[in-house]
């Protein structure tokens, strides 16, 4: 199914792996050494894993929704301590001197930021490696605190799907009774949900699978649009203050588009492709715009994380071991999960 | 080669134009009779005479730059004097109730604001009636008064070209010492510059025309950037706070987008099409915005007249007989004509 390549949860760089040899680098004077407890298991996981965007590079270890404990770190090393319960998300470095770095919007490093896994490790040379695996080497600058106070196998999807929809929120500057519509309830449309909602925010989710309507109640919608019900779209024309697309892939935007009140955004944050007719009178006759969002930047992800722990906020989850990977990504492909499968990396060792 | 409609000028109502019978409703008592002058002939009008959009209904009588003096007032119109100089542009009406109409954005009227030309009359019935034309009776609410220190020849576009293009420059906050780029250098493009210019920015253009260079210096940008070389692309990347997008036609936005800096906004004035292939990763990895802009409403039009006013700013245009319109059409086609042809409606007597 996935092109002969195989999901596979990469050892220590002493281990055998069979055809393949993973290398991780020594612990650094600024670096931390994570032994990973969990890890989450991302729709983007998938479209590396069968090259869907022609970039992969194998041997390729996914998992950029990282919880672990801290077990070695370089002496240059202060704002973790040993044992501490920490995070590492999508990112693991960037230049820290452009204009984007300067402003912590690291994502958007204008020399480009070091990916989590499959990026050109600028350090060892070769790809990075991700969090399916039983440790890893981290800069300091790119680790995050995990609150003690919450539950830590579901606190791994919002180190990615956790600071994708919350970014945009904020940086739209989502307000009490405004209506916001979340398209898409899955991993990231799930945590949107409760996002906007823990704002203060009036959300609807649109969505066009009709058995999700309870589900999306109990997270904290006060209505679901199903989208190819016409009636139901025109009723709620020009009245959203925001929307948060998450729709995994390429889809016609009009008629969400049209929900959108004047002078409002659509923020897409799930799907990185070419899309097809995209129908600027839309735009146009409503002063509309459409935007992108890219995870968010490593302060800005601290705060996510120090937000959901005073409003008790993590993602739904379903647990598995290693073992279960396959079967797991199936699932995901027929939107067979709530909302987030995470990865308990303790069964490598099973 | 326009599917046998030809353009026409429209004489007053008991006047017999062949096949055609074209009706004006008489003076109302918020009304004003308007005895054109002068009337802009913009790219609008050839997609409506060729039926590209699929929406013509003929007879059709284009015209919505439209520049004359006031003959005749409704006994409620206290905001005109006779013989005022006047202008109508795009709108001849809109509801006044919706959210839009009381924010006077009557462009984006949530029930649909009655253009000039070719829209449901909503009084007469039928179809409304543009400015090629001797006579026009339009709202007292849609009626502009024209300084008197411009050159009124060449006034008449600025009640399209130049309300579409100072209209986002002023929504977007465009300031002083900012990088502008103007993208595509027509009948909008050209009038674009002059207002960005005059708002203080550093305006480039940013073209495929080699030929344009010395023009665009010469209406006020300070360099101009020739689309299809990809070096000369890739210097300017990431370092725009602002594009206005003139293209009249669908086109790859990507490579225009790749020119802006984080968090700034592309707005597209030109072509209410659909575009094929609009890649999200330019916005996704730049949080960067597309956003659409139409016209403006008649307070802020008032507002661009009289900033010209102040500035002495007016479209570059040539002047024209009704009887050379049809070569004006297909010069406009060859991107032949600086910047906007403007017909002398006296022209319809001889």
């Amino acid at each position: 199914m996935y092109k002969n390549i195989k999901a596979y949860a990469a050892k220590s760089s002493n281990d055998n792996l069979g055809p393949y040899k993973i290398s991780r680098r020594d612990v650094g004077e600024n670096d931390v050494l994570i032994d990973i407890l969990f890890c989450g298991v991302c729709h983007t996981d998938i479209h590396y894993l069968r090259n869907d965007w022609g970039i992969s590079v194998y041997p390729l270890v996914p998992g950029h929704e990282i919880v672990g404990k801290v077990i070695k770190k370089g002496n240059k090393v202060k704002n973790v301590k040993i044992n501490d319960l920490v995070g590492v998300g999508v990112l693991v470095n960037s230049c820290q001197s452009c204009f984007s770095c300067k402003k912590d919007l690291e994502p958007y490093c204008e020399t480009g930021a070091t990916f989590t896994y499959n990026a050109p490790d600028k350090i060892l040379g070769g790809r990075t490696f991700g969090g399916y695996s039983e440790r890893i080497v981290v800069d300091k600058r790119f680790i995050l605190k995990v609150p003690e106070n919450l539950d830590i196998k579901s606190v791994a999807p919002l180190l990615c799907a956790g600071i994708t929809t919350y970014s945009p929120l904020k940086k739209w500057s989502i307000k009490k009774g405004q209506k916001i519509g979340v398209i898409g309830l899955g991993g990231l449309g799930h945590i949107g949900v409760k996002f906007a909602k823990s704002m203060g925010a009036n959300v609807l989710v649109i969505t066009s699978s009709k058995d999700k309507v309870d589900d999306a109640k109990k997270l904290g919608a006060s209505d679901v649009i199903i989208s190819t019900n016409k009636r139901l779209m025109e009723n709620h024309k020009n009245t959203f203050n925001f929307l948060l697309n998450t729709i995994p892939r390429a889809h016609d935007l009009s008629p969400f588009l049209d929900l959108l009140k004047i002078d409002s955004t659509m923020v897409i944050v799930g799907a990185i492709e070419k899309f097809e007719k995209v129908n600027m009178r839309s735009l146009i006759f409503g002063r509309k715009s459409v935007a992108g969002s890219l995870i968010g930047g490593i302060k800005e992800t601290q705060e996510m994380l120090d937000y959901c722990s005073k409003h008790n906020i993590v993602c739904d989850t379903e647990i598995i071991n290693i073992q279960e990977i396959n079967e797991a990504f199936k699932r995901m492909q027929g939107s067979d999960v709530k909302y987030r499968f995470v990865i308990d990396m303790k069964s490598i060792k099973k």
